[in-house]
């Protein structure tokens, strides 16, 4: 079966709409998952020597994005409410999805957690950054939620989530959400049927 | 008949694609187009307080976009050159853009040069801010040189090149392509068609 890398980062408002209809356009394409959290934040600043997102930074920019955001939501019919905080701190959001997206007990999971927890950023206006939200997530999608968050805390998964960045930063990501189909780099929501599209090509 | 503005800047990358396949993207959806150059650079100057081409400034974004247009041009089937010059000072160019898009005696060469300098640009590595360059450009699309190239050097001219730049920084623009469609605003080669179904859908 062919197969996809999903790379995502989830303070990224164009990561949710990519979130939230990938398992479909992949279904529909017979085309594989796999789940790639990671923290987008350094590299960022290695690349562009910025502490926040550039959409904060470049506010002419920022204002198009969220306009944008708004159209790409509307036609998905995906609810949309522009965070009070933005981009909020992930580092727990994604300790939990690395857990869900590598531990077999808790893979099934892993997408409706990734889901969720967009969902909470940028149509409810939730802080994702706190982990009673995150637990909130947890407890919906019907996951153990003490076994993962637990696991979430440990030093392995801090490591595995800096070793995940670390790999992203090799293949060269630079934004989120990225597809990976082999040596080729895809960025963008935009891009996702591109990219689903190579990997069907894929021998 | 529903109306679309072209905003293109000619070293931006992107919009060598945008421009190549425009007309007929518009002409099949019934939307006409007004044709408007501007200057990027004092835009991005103002913005991001940078001097030179974002892909260069940043450059494993950068690698990223070459082989995005690299596929983009590939699926279209245009000619690609990576330019030994990027970006070339674009300032003759859109001058003489300026005095075509803008004078009803050479209007109908207009989308002609403006191609023409795209092709120059991207698909033979040519230097565009080269006046020779562009003198061929407009031997080529059988258009009044002399004329031209004359009125490109007036002061009017010069006035009209910022006063159109001028009207892109109050209306939002950050980058090139972009597609204006009333107050709505479209960035980037990926969003023509949803520009243009949104001018379809203007009353």
């Amino acid at each position: 079966m062919p197969k996809i890398e999903f790379w995502y980062e989830f303070a990224s408002t164009y990561s949710y709409p990519a979130c939230m209809r990938i398992e479909k356009v992949a279904a529909d394409a017979g085309v594989s998952i796999e789940w790639k959290p990671f923290l987008l934040g350094p590299l960022l600043y290695e690349q562009m020597e910025i502490k926040d997102s550039p959409f904060n930074i470049y506010p002419v920019k920022g204002k198009y994005m969220w306009r944008d955001l708004e159209r790409i939501c509307s036609h998905l019919k995906l609810p949309l409410q522009r965070p009070d905080t933005f981009p909020h701190n992930t580092v727990r959001a994604s300790r939990i999805a690395m857990v869900m997206t590598t531990d077999p007990q808790f893979q099934a999971h892993a997408a409706d957690f990734s889901k969720g927890v967009y969902l909470a950023n940028f149509g409810e206006n939730r802080d994702i950054s706190d982990e009673i939200v995150l637990s909130e997530v947890l407890i919906k999608i019907g996951a153990d939620r003490n076994t993962i968050i637990e696991q979430a805390r440990t030093d392995e998964t801090k490591e595995k989530l800096r070793a995940q960045t670390d790999e992203a930063r090799q293949k060269g990501l630079f934004g989120s959400p990225s597809f990976v189909v082999g040596e080729e780099l895809f960025w963008g929501n935009d891009r996702l049927e591109q990219a689903i599209a190579f990997a069907q090509s894929q021998p």
